[in-house]
């Protein structure tokens, strides 16, 4: 059983992913959120800045030494969470939403974000539920959430290496909403009428997330990632060389890894981004190429969803014995 | 105190107003949804049609002589109400999405909607909650549910009219995203390619929302709506003439009209689209022109929300002694 | 006859005004580009900056003592021609894409631009060509380009004050795409996410375009504008209280007004901003709401079209004798 | 040189790719477009269909037996240039936009487009001038007008099979824009509600395009198409598996094999699709993964451009001998 009621505050609560946090919260019944901080705008109605919140929460600073809580949930830019958590540990439990904890490798880590890691000897535990970890989850004072490509990928991935099929290198080519770049992105390249029917690639060569999809996933990757003129959504299509097999055997690989999964769905059809909108579900279809021997995944999540903000509250309910689904939504918003 | 489940029928479940009202239902804690119902698609699961929503309903075809419910929603085009509406009456309760109820006058009926009305002997009321008919609608078998650009219109202008500071005809000039157009308007105009980009003006004389407006602010008015190229959404500009004022007196009269409502607001800042996306809010702003004499009226909405599912959901909670707003969001979702 | 080949700088070549200017010389048969300049960014190549023009010229900074061309076109903020004006006038001819010399009045202009006009005394020519002053843009050395809103609004109305059937003060709505807002822009509230499916109102009291409206159009307006989620693209819906007259008589006025201009149509169904979008030209239907006794105008332009660059090119044209549609397009560019 | 005039007529003209090339017909010195068909709506002034299009051409019917022009234009869907090619070529030379002339093998076309071929005894030379095959462009009277993925996709693919540098199965993950489905998809899946902020892949397994990619670039391709929420544009992503090589080395095989060429471009940036909107142009980034041994190359055109119209114009160019980029732009419109 839950405690009565789970006490959270929300660092960094503007941002996009911090604020779908604060928005899951305010409709979680069994939490409280008792503070939203941001060093920039500590004295302000958060409404001011997310006036698609109707709350009278108010902004206020965040200070690691008198955390009063139960769960802090860290929307911060790489680099905070490293530096903080373990003050914060000795007083809360924390979900990371930043990418501090996702990566196993201590030399990934210094060379894909630029810094050495000054916190390898905290004991996070990767946040990605459907892929075997829930009973690490559930007794975990760190947990760093999963980053939204690694999401979807390895949901799409995971099932074939586990299956033993794959026979080559994966290509993993995604694209995400513009809202994966942050709300903190004031530059000119990510204006409305800069992107407004755009489509281009990025990040083509060692994207940051490479490495956390070859770790959660168990295999090197091609990986590129590509910006999509809408603000939320995330797809990755996998082609992944296969030893021969059938569709049938495909999709009940898959069918089989997620049967008990709510959030995550073999689907009939390809599914698109906009029917998982808002949700926290991960829609998977499964097609096979039998002339070149490929298997063609493709996988759709809200990025600020199951990649981000309700993968968090997913983890969260998991710490906190709320049954996993609490405060989530299942269907996606549409049109 | 509500009944312990409301067990409710969804008439036209694939639309965009029916598939939001079954949304909307599946995560009330209080309602059971019994049918979804489709003339075109009966034995088709309903997931098929709207992959957005995850669940195992199947559509099936309604027969309005055996309704096993409550309460039945529906959300069909104009005549259908009007035509089953008295059979169903004897076995549920009704919330009627379509316009058939929403006019007090048979003649405007008549002439902007093309045929006679039948069924005007069945006391409808008028679902607009916070204009002051609460008790009517608790009470009442049938609900007419407010049009998308009436709720926003009549919003925004009935305080200036209840306050007797008209002094001119006002100009409602309102824009809608395209999904007010329907799910069924599968022509040409209604592609993507053709509006992605684009705005346009239409119906400028003589919209069928007019006489619906008029009625319910009390005042004749100068209508003309738009299209917007965005999926969801609603707002109206109401230039409204008016006696010499000031704009705290203006912004005072606006807060004391709504200030016990939870899904009305004044705000500071002029609202967007955006901001009440997937809510069942709406955002009022005021300002005024003191050089000519008007006040400026902004208003926002969700038309799938307040204008349409969430104010049916609304209506319903009042009907069945709910919390008014159980199962609706009071938060947008954003980006 | 044109002389050989004129000569043209643009200052300010990396803005959307500027590029736009830009991109349509580069495709004059009559024009050679001899100067694209950027404070900021002098020595980089222009393609850089603007991927989507595929030129060699490089960005310098600009000089207003040596000036060596026969035309200037300023694309930058207001304050910057009133200041060098004098000085280039020596050496070439302007078109000034800024608000500077707009305005007649110099206490709108101190009011609305929040400074004292300090070149008063330079003989500038309002650029709306099909507006009556042709022979004076042919002759002017230094032309003032239009504003946006201005041009669609004016085109709208000036035909109902020319006929004095003008009863009440017009209310003109208008709605602009976001590039409207500039490429300099680069704030959060210009995030595409922030912007994408979002609709919303701006500057409804006092917008620095409602006293140059007033000025050429020759009366009073109520005038707010508004933001669309799309790139380019401009309406005005101009509500107009008249006196008694027929629907007929209001397109009969339009069509003689514009007759003979080729940029300028009347247009039987209700025109899109995405039917001019690349193109100069202004396209405008005419409706009569007999009841209210209101004409309703609507316009279109590309904001960035007729709305900004390509009627500076215009102008160019009819200052150098250029045909005027030299190097414009009559057609847009859809979908 | 070229004749003095060619007169021109366009089949299928209401279409996107129909009206593309006639909005570049008349914009074009030394073309008159004499036709512009519609089987369905003959005798409606083309500009009621395409407001954007400000001409008074008007529609006629399409007879194959009396074609008073020297080319035509045939933009209908696969099977009509087919049927009457023959009968065409007896008084007109032939651009067919359709896919009936672009497959050598007869068994290919026969599998992907479900009918036999019925007219492989024509003489039909593929239309992308860039790979080679200028000298038969110019001289056929039947050139088969690429398809838009094969377009991007070929473009980007086959300098690395000319220098002999594969080592496996490219895989192309392609992305259109919407237009790409054409005008005649009035089907709820292509409604601006159903697609707008949502990306989906499709096709996945045997798309069309493929055949025609593999004959044009010479090897085998992974191949899975994508739907973007925009109207215009494409992109290709590929990701080939190549012989160990420098990014330099890769680099300049791009750079040579396009050097005098003026609308294909290697880009130093990675491209948006944003910047090639209404030009004519292909602009392409060749990135190199060492870790894996694979080329990724993007490349972007305009779908309607460079991908149909353009490329149909450009190819009409080369056939009577007018300069390769009359009528075309090398400009992209932006924002």
């Amino acid at each position: 059983m839950a405690q009565s009621v789970v006490r959270a505050v929300v660092v960094g609560a503007t941002g996009y992913g911090g604020a779908e946090v604060v928005r899951l919260l305010l409709g979680h019944p069994g939490v409280e959120v008792v503070g939203v901080t941001s060093s920039r705008l500590a004295g302000t109605p958060l409404r001011k800045e997310c006036p698609w919140l109707a709350t009278d929460l108010q902004l206020s600073s965040f200070d690691p030494a008198t955390v009063d809580a139960d769960v802090v949930f860290l929307c911060q830019e790489s680099g905070f969470a490293m530096e903080h958590a373990e003050e914060i540990l000795s007083q809360a439990r924390i979900v990371d939403l930043s990418a501090d904890f996702r990566l196993t490798s201590e030399t990934d880590f210094a060379e894909f974000y630029g810094r050495p890691h000054t916190a390898k000897h905290l004991p996070a535990v990767y946040g990605l539920p459907e892929i075997g970890k829930r009973d690490a989850i559930r007794s975990a004072s760190l947990v760093a959430n999963p980053g939204c490509y690694p999401t979807a990928s390895v949901l799409a991935l995971k099932p074939l290496v586990d299956a033993e099929l794959l026979n080559g290198v994966p290509v993993i080519d995604a694209k995400s909403g513009v809202s994966g770049a942050g709300r903190g992105k004031a530059t000119t390249d990510y204006l409305f009428s800069e992107l407004a029917t755009s489509f281009k690639a990025y990040g083509i060569i060692g994207h940051r997330h490479q490495p956390e999809i070859e770790e959660q996933a168990g295999c090197k990757v091609r990986f590129s990632p590509h910006l999509v003129p809408m603000p939320r959504g995330l797809e990755a299509t996998v082609h992944a060389p296969v030893r021969e097999v059938s569709v049938d055997v495909l999709q009940e690989i898959f069918r089989e890894a997620y049967a008990s999964e709510r959030f995550v769905n073999l689907v009939d059809a390809i599914p698109s981004t906009k029917q998982v909108t808002g949700s926290n579900r991960c829609d998977i279809s499964v097609s096979y190429d039998a002339r070149l021997g490929f298997a063609v995944i493709t996988s759709v999540i809200d990025n600020l969803g199951k990649g981000a903000a309700g993968q968090a509250v997913q983890n969260m309910n998991l710490m906190f014995d709320f049954p996993e689904a609490t405060g989530l939504s299942v269907h996606g918003l549409w049109p």
